[in-house]
């Protein structure tokens, strides 16, 4: 980082949070569907699943807005109700195997479109109703790779 | 991909997405304080930001969970309320600088230990309330680099 800098030195997301009451329903999707590698799962609490450089975190809120129990690590609670939103990156070439894996997973497509710049989404609902996107980096004009 | 592989050609997280209903103040601490590079704002229904390969989007769920407008691109309404969660990586080397820094900009530190595998995790609140972390990658396992 360079000294003039008075940012701060974050260099990417290692992990993104969605909410889930059903985690055994979450498993299924995550792990079953999309085929994310489980790193630990915690009773009722939590799943987690790594994803390329970073981990997909679900967490159970009625659990996670609980304070830290007396003598565990002092990790904030946190927890929200609705509907959240995660993307995932796809490579263009990719797309209509993951549409057809999709539907033969019986999973229902909500929207399936190219943005002006020629980037495709395509959407779905995870078991808890939050808004799973699949498209590429050209949608925000990354282009380090294919994807 | 291989072709065995019936699991999802799912590569990374492209978007984290948390929620806010004062995108001012989200401004103010995703741009301003941690020094994300803004790449879109609309009014008062979200502000985008770049951080590594992927996206981090603020979202006013107030704005997001109404039906996309006739005419627009059907993207899918979404929305949460309570306090989300997301850890930003920040390599070990660099921590003592970002808790003077988020000191600095009169950010409370709510949390700041050390996990039993040696990650240290550092807690701040953003204003919407959302649990904001810092971490390195050693605290899942994700060796690639000193991060």
């Amino acid at each position: 980082m360079s000294p003039a800098s008075q940012s701060l030195p974050v260099e990417t997301v290692l992990e993104t949070a969605l909410y889930a009451a059903d985690l055994d329903a979450a498993e299924g999707f995550y792990g079953g569907v999309i085929g994310l590698t489980k790193v630990r799962r915690e009773d009722h609490r939590h799943v987690f699943y790594r994803c390329g450089e970073g981990m997909v975190l679900i967490f159970n809120p009625a659990e996670t807005v609980k304070p830290a129990p007396a003598g565990a690590l002092p990790v904030p609670s946190h927890g929200a109700k609705g509907q959240g939103h995660i993307c995932f990156c796809v490579a263009e070439a990719d797309m209509d195997t993951l549409a057809e894996r999709l539907k033969a997973a019986g999973i229902a497509i909500e929207a399936d479109f190219f943005w002006p710049n020629g980037a495709r989404s395509l959407y779905v609902r995870d078991p808890a109703g939050n808004s799973v996107e699949f498209s590429q980096k050209r949608l925000w004009g990354i282009d380090t790779d294919e994807a």
